[in-house]
């Protein structure tokens, strides 16, 4: 009895790994649009950045994530067109940001927590997400204007405060720190059930020359 | 053409989503056991832990990983029976400690580029199974004695050196800084085609009686 549940077992296994390999199998196909070009995300320019005033700071009901410019918009965390990835939403909510995300049943650390290096990612995109908006908003541009800003982790930091239950959608409340150049510096807490369980803080830099394909 | 090209595009998307979600409920069924007992990894008493010693530090074919006990083995970043998550196996390499690991397709950043939140799991993952077994290790006690050492992260830092090419296995290396009490310090090393691409720092602490269910 208990050797045919461990067959059924081996067997389901078996089928879930088959179906993750077509699954990916699938990703590729589906992404594929020939050979790329190479990136040409414009380049912000200080002169010609102070020349664009708009009214509108942007659409509040439209996530940060979604102005992301099509060809820097896969990254697994944040990208709106990575169909395997997370597809964080991040949002003004005054002058803070938020980002809510329901983990799922496999983000485990230890059973019935969430699992710390799911909350690094959260984190990590939430806040190279508040940094573009945060030039947007400190520029007074729209967020669909060019040149588009995209930016990079250049640090993580994370200190985890207490296990995060696995069960409750997640908060990440984002505060710009600073903005120094081509650097924004933005802290991040996670919280759940309103208990805050992990704080962050990333350096976020504009994407550099060397990320271009 | 086009439109009918978006529209099997679309269809495609549609039956990878439904794939996805049999997947996960698979998961939970797959790992459900009934009702879970508490969390009964015996804490490291530090009378009886200097007690035992053996001659043998563990199975240098064995990784660190494989000797979780069962009831803390489903990380998403390491536990080995996790069927969904990365799985991760960190061995000996003299005093350091090593893990290699394909990035799959999704893993993206911008295209041709590691995401940096996987990056992150790695190190945290690999710092907090390097952390257990430099505790066996100045203990000079076999991996599989009891009481079990098993780490969670206290904070993690990391530095993005450069962008890591999507493509070649990765390499990280992680090498102990420091054991004090209950917490080990580790810093890892993410290399790919022998080039360092981040650096990263990892204060594990032994489980505390809060992960306990």
């Amino acid at each position: 009895m208990a050797a045919s549940l461990e067959a059924m077992k081996r067997m389901i296994g078996n089928a879930a790994r088959l179906i993750q390999l077509i699954s990916r199998i699938w990703f590729i196909v589906w992404h594929y649009k020939g050979p790329q070009p190479a990136l040409a995300l414009p380049v912000p320019d200080g002169d010609n950045a102070a020349l664009i005033h708009a009214s509108c700071p942007g659409d509040p009901m439209k996530a940060f994530q979604e102005y992301y410019p099509e060809n820097v918009a896969h990254c697994y965390g944040c990208g709106r067109l990575n169909h395997a990835g997370h597809q964080i939403k991040t949002y003004w909510d005054g002058d803070e940001t938020l980002t809510r995300f329901q983990p799922e049943p496999e983000h485990t650390a230890i059973p019935g927590f969430v699992y710390g290096g799911l909350l690094a990612s959260l984190i990590d995109c939430h806040c190279t997400g508040t940094a573009a908006a945060a030039m947007y908003r400190a520029e007074n541009r729209p967020m669909d204007s060019l040149p588009a800003f995209r930016f990079v982790t250049g640090s993580l930091h994370v200190d985890y405060l207490k296990p995060t239950p696995l069960g409750p959608e997640l908060q990440i409340r984002g505060r710009i720190k600073e903005i120094r150049g081509r650097k924004v510096i933005v802290e991040a807490e996670v919280s759940a059930d309103g208990v805050v369980t992990a704080r962050g803080e990333v350096v976020a830099v504009q994407m550099p020359d060397s990320f271009k394909a």
